[in-house]
Parts: C-alpha cells; sequence; structure tokens
C-alpha cells in the first residue's frame, strides 16, 4: 500500500442511506485521473452516496468543470493545499492502527489484518489484531461467531517464529468479541480457502506480501483482478478511513468509495470500538 | 513443509549420467504408500535414476516385494529405524541452512528462499540468503548475472520492517556471487511475475506463507496445482538434499527426486559452496 488514497466517512446529514465520503484527489499513482473516474464510478453504482473531493485548488476547478451536470449536486469539492493529513485520533490504547481487508475465499469471506499498516511482529499486536478482525468480521461481513486463525508455517503448536510461538498460547486464553473463537495456527493457504478461519491474523509485513503474492499469482494464472481486493479498511482511528493500493485503477477507488460507505452505515468503527471496550470520550 | 521428505544424493558411482537418490521412505502425511508412488514415478521419468528407499525393514519388504521385477536392479532398500537424521554437517559459518525453491513465474523462473529453514529475520540471514540465492540461480537455472530483490512491502529504500531496513543498504554495498547485482526491495508480485528479478530473497517464515498464500490462489482460481513447486533445495550442508511438502502426492515426490538428481548432476552443493568462498575440508 503505497502513496494511499483515504476516503473518509462524516456523519451522514440527511438520514441513514446517505453516506458523505471525503476523497483525496492525490491519493495513488494514477491521481488525480484515476481518482475522479474511480469517484464517477462510485456515484453511478450507489445514488445515496455524496461525496467530498479533497485536493489543490486547481485540480479540483478541473474536476468540478468535468463533472457531469447530474453529478454536480452529489459531489463537493474542497480545495485545499498540501496532503491530507489524517487527524482524526487514535482509540486509546491503540498505538498503531491495522490494515484489515476482506479476501474472497473458496468457503466464504476471509478476513486479512494487518496487511500493512504495523510491520513490526509482535504478540501483543498479533493479540489486538485478532480482537480487531473478529469484530470486524462480525460487523462488517456479518460473520456469525467468527472462527480467528494466526497466521504461521504450520498448524501444530510450536509451529513459526518467536512472535508467533508466544502470541499462540496467549490467544487460546484470550477472550474474543463476537462470540469469536481462536482455532489456532493457519497456514498461507488459509487467505484462499477460508476452510478453517474466518480471520486470518498476522503482522502488517507477512500480510502485505501474502496479499500481494496472491495478487501475483491471480496475474500469472490470468484470473480477474478484482478477485483480490485493493482496498482496506484502517482499524483503531475515530472514524472510517478506507486505504487504496497506490496502483488502484477507477474501478477499484470505486470499491474503496463503497466499503467506505458500507463501513459508515454500518457504523462499523463506533460498534468494534464498542465491542473491543475502547471508552468514547 | 511438515514432517519432510528428504532425498539426499551420494557420488554417482558408475559415470556422470547416473544419480543415486536417497528416499525416505516415512517423510510426509501419505508415507509410505505416496513416496513409493513417487519414487516409480521418478525411475519411469529418469532411465539413469538409482534409488535408495530408507525405512523400517517391514516397511521396505512390502516395498520391494510390491516392485516391478524391471526395477528391483534400479531400487535398494535400506532397512532402518528411526527417524533419519541428516549428518551431512554444515557448511563453515552456517548456523542455519536455508530452503530455496523455484517458482514458475511469468516472466522466467524465479528463486525464492528461505521458504522455511530459518524462520527469524535477522539482517544477516538475509544478505547470507542473497548470496545463496544468487549462486542458486547461476548454478541450478542457469541464469546469466541473476537480479536479486529482496521482499519487502514497497520498492522505494525505507519500506518495510526493522529487519528489512537494515539489510537493504548492506545488500546494496555487498558484492554477489555469479555476476549477481542486487536490484533493491521487490513486493509480493515479484514471486509470480518475475519482471525485476530472478531471485527473490526472505526469511523462512514469510517466505513460507507467501509460498503457501500463492499456492492457495492457484487452488481458488482452480490452476493445476503442479505449477507450484513442493519441493525445495536445502542450501549451507555438505551434501544435496532436497525437501518436500508434507502433504505432497506422487507427483510432487516424484519432482523431487528429480530436482535431487539434477542438483547431484550439476554439483550444485559443491558449486554453489565454492561461489560462497567456503573452504572445503
Amino acid at each position: 500500500v503505497t502513496r494511499p488514497t483515504s476516503g473518509r466517512a462524516s456523519p451522514a446529514p440527511k438520514g441513514p442511506e446517505i453516506a458523505r465520503i471525503a476523497v483525496d484527489l492525490l491519493g495513488g499513482d494514477g491521481a488525480p485521473a484515476v481518482v475522479v473516474d474511480g469517484a464517477l464510478r462510485a456515484c453511478d453504482a450507489d445514488p445515496d452516496l455524496r461525496l467530498l473531493l479533497v485536493g489543490p485548488s486547481e485540480v479540483a476547478g478541473e474536476v468540478l468543470g468535468a463533472l457531469p451536470a447530474v453529478d454536480r449536486d452529489r459531489v463537493t469539492v474542497r480545495p485545499v493545499s498540501g496532503a491530507a493529513v489524517l487527524g482524526l485520533g487514535r482509540w486509546p490504547g491503540v498505538r498503531r492502527p491495522a490494515l484489515a481487508t476482506t479476501l474472497p475465499a473458496v468457503e466464504g469471506p476471509v478476513v486479512l489484518l494487518d496487511v500493512g499498516a504495523s510491520v513490526e511482529a509482535r504478540p501483543g499486536t498479533l493479540a489486538r489484531n485478532a480482537a480487531l478482525g473478529a469484530a470486524y468480521a462480525a460487523v462488517v461481513n456479518n460473520v456469525d461467531k467468527p472462527r480467528v486463525g494466526l497466521l504461521s508455517i504450520g498448524t501444530e503448536p510450536g509451529k513459526g517464529d518467536r512472535a508467533r510461538r508466544a502470541a499462540d498460547p496467549f490467544l487460546a486464553g484470550q477472550q474474543l468479541p463476537s462470540g469469536a473463537r481462536y482455532i489456532g495456527l493457519v497456514e498461507g493457504y488459509e487467505a484462499c480457502l477460508g476452510e478453517r478461519a474466518d480471520v486470518v491474523v498476522t503482522d502488517g509485513f507477512t500480510g502485505n506480501v501474502l496479499l500481494k503474492g496472491i495478487e501475483g499469482a491471480y496475474t500469472l494464472l490470468g484470473g480477474p483482478a478484482q478477485t483480490v481486493p485493493r482496498a482496506a479498511a484502517l482499524l483503531g482511528v475515530h472514524g472510517t478511513v478506507v486505504v487504496c493500493h497506490g496502483a488502484a485503477a477507477g474501478a477499484d477507488l470505486a470499491s474503496g468509495i463503497a466499503l467506505a460507505a458500507h463501513l459508515h452505515r454500518r457504523s462499523a468503527a463506533i460498534e468494534i470500538s464498542t465491542l473491543l471496550g475502547v471508552i468514547h470520550g
């Protein structure tokens, strides 16, 4: 996830159906053209979507002029100079957020996290990701009593590096939200198969490598690129933030915006943080 | 790689074409049936192959009786009790060996290492794997001046965890064998694409997860399972050792035996260790 694009939801002003998503015009390798393309695709797909395009005034002006008349009342442009900075604040106790994505596995959707936010493998971070992933699967993917697995290089206890060997017995004794249960160690296949787990927990380095390896395999076999998601939810901050792949195409951006709208309508950030026992000030 | 099967070559007694490979009858989840199946397939494919099946006497006796008469002079059985232990000894300076495998990427074969032998990510181990992988690509895959990349989560310098950030500048200044050159950081796609690198270097934890993730993606898309190799060469020991996937089928075992014969005929262990400046006692 390089040069990420962020889509951020603010409270809906006209009722629960409306989702207002801010989109960074300068995010990603193909900005702003790809971002505008994605924004218009997302508007086409969801009549209750309102977009706030954020970027430098010269780019914003171009976009406004190019917009079809029918979309003009649904898209607002906020001209700003400089990079958009996330000022949402983190949940208490969260030092670094996690990026969660949902893969379409053989047996059903599998949540994989972290896919790139926190790159050092620490037992405490892995345990935190297990709780985040369990709540995410329940709230966002409607999974009943999610099965949570810890990514390693074998399924027998004791397999893996030091961080995994420490996190495995800890997770076995940890209470998880949403009635989730820890099923032990899983291997790399699990992100594509979903036979034993609905949530695959790892550090941001390993998760990012795994996700891109799966995407590479799809490319090699000529599979549809969209099968691998190029948008991920940032968990651990107050608000809804979706980060898209730096090389995202218009269709990927549109999927990312749709994910942001879905998270917003589910009140995912508030629901997940409540399930994790975070106190809202 | 669980409950691995090892195939070990001893010096060829009848000329350079003959390869004599020892096969562990009890290796892998489907042993001994799958091992015997793989051994017979390997004999069919390579008339100059001689096999030494190693295992408990009751299993070995069964195998001998089941062998077709035509194969009996090519297959010897050595009845032993207890697990076969690698007594080959390691190269000086090698604390833990590395497992290297070759993936059939879009642009040509890509060597991925380590795929499971040494699971802690240390800058020194990553640098050692870069040299091993460069020599392996040149000696075993006939790659001229291999391009070596370090697996990370972005391609710009500074991307990755602490171990990658330390290894990247170190590798940029390190001399690699076989005229190989270090091309910097690569992402998970590279193992399937091979656009920028002939060798993808990582730690045994990340490499194992990546390999199994790619295999899972192939399963999801219904691709041929054989596209992902289920045999890897153990580098850093005096001798030729191939480790097969614990869930390997007969065809995988046969591929593993063929790889062992290929490594033996290339004198790969001696060539690679010589390229790395290891002194042979």
